[in-house]
């Protein structure tokens, strides 16, 4: 079967922060179709098992299959740390996640071989962020280190408080004391605490953010297969966007972030 | 049906929250038997919409039923306050909930008629505390505020540190410019807070936990209907603990905070 190229993506996370990589697919790729989920209802997956992040990773999939989606993201690191590998080969469609293009970029900027991996819990201990850079230059050394409370202080809107500067400065304390010249943001939210985190860690240190990374090796793999849209049909709406919970939150939430006005449709995400 | 005295109590919350109040129950009532389920695999509730928490909870609800539970006890504030009054009506036994407890003992420690309740955003929202205390007594002013950094923060470890104490600061001020003389603190890991709580807020104030509150409740509850363990018959095991997760993090947490050793058994908890 040969998916249609006009056909759209389909672009998943464990809930909102997953919008920040749409956000970079709208912009570098502005011909795309989107079909993202949410899964609201059951955020954040950074504390949970493998096990069952691959249970809803599956469900998410056989969702968005629904959708005909020609191409999946894995719009969130933890699943892409847990899961990509297990989702993969049981697929006939293109899957991509957001640790590889992440490490990619880091390999290639850092200079002294030290880079810093930032994370949820559940990506950190998978250890795929320190294994992808290892495989790709056996000399560099990695530091990694979960930062569980970024997500509940970016949630919060603390985005540029005290607080969280005094929280980043204990976090960041021993990968800086290894002289990490470069810092991966291993999680979707993370990007949102961009100015601050380059405060603490100095502007010698190169953040890599993988939502970015991920938008441009996606453009890649659509061409590389055969099925970039060339924008030359216009089939249906754009942008479609699903949640697991009620929608007034994502909704709030994306219309902060999203240059567009979204709405949203709960779906029961069990079910699939 | 007159359930059996000697059956276990059924107690659940979202996730590993809830074991406070196991710990009262055990202390209050050492001869009944519990069978606790925390839905590891989908906390926290406490961001999440009133339908989906119902959803939740009625599937916990039939999966208790499968043990032969005697009576429940919701373990959880926003399960309690958002999904208890749908819930109690649907079931032929004994249900409690840990909200009207705390507020029950909150209305009889007030001097100066000016409570605060301090919980999380869903709690807070779902207004059944602001609105049981109102109905105990009309002249009570009720100040309440949600503090979703809590929970992460003590679940980091961090509930002797000085962030902790800057939020905590930050969170109650407006309650204490109130001169509030009561306050609740409304979410089952707030206790583990609690020394770090009494400092900010002084010793004038009034700390209520509501798992304490409700082990009593439950135990002239189940007085009133007959079903009290007398403790003359041993059957079966006293305490059996299940997750929807995988168990490893549950263990190590409730080995922590119970006085048992305890071993914990998964159920696929959606398909209840």
């Amino acid at each position: 079967m040969n998916p249609d190229r006009y056909a759209p993506i389909g672009v998943f996370d464990s809930g909102l922060g997953g919008l920040t990589v749409v956000r970079e697919i709208m912009r570098n790729l502005p011909d795309e179709r989107l079909v993202y989920f949410g899964d609201t209802a059951r955020v954040p997956y950074g504390s949970k098992s493998k096990a069952t992040v691959i249970r809803y990773s599956r469900q998410i999939v056989r969702f968005l299959r629904t959708q005909k989606v020609k191409a999946i993201v894995i719009a969130c690191n933890t699943a892409s740390a847990l899961a990509l590998d297990t989702i993969k080969p049981e697929i006939d469609i293109p899957i991509i996640g957001v640790v590889r293009p992440g490490t990619d970029m880091a390999v290639k900027a850092t200079k002294n071989k030290r880079i810093g991996v930032i994370a949820t819990e559940s990506t950190i201990r998978s250890g795929l962020y320190q294994r992808l850079i290892r495989e790709a230059d056996g000399e560099i050394a990695v530091f990694a280190k979960a930062c569980p409370l970024f997500v509940p202080l970016v949630e919060e809107g603390w985005t540029r408080d005290p607080v969280t500067k005094i929280v980043a400065e204990r976090y960041l304390e021993d990968l800086l004391k290894q002289r990490i010249d470069t810092l991966i943001m291993g999680c979707t939210h993370y990007p949102l605490l961009r100015s601050l985190l380059q405060e603490v860690a100095g502007t010698d240190v190169t953040l890599i953010n993988p939502a970015y990374e991920t938008a441009q090796a996606l453009g890649r793999m659509l061409n590389e297969n055969g099925i970039l849209n060339d924008g030359q049909i216009e089939v249906g709406e754009r942008y479609r966007f699903f949640a697991s919970d009620t929608v007034e939150r994502f909704n709030a939430f994306a219309n902060s972030i999203l240059p567009y006005e979204i709405t949203t449709t709960q779906v029961p995400i069990e079910s699939y």
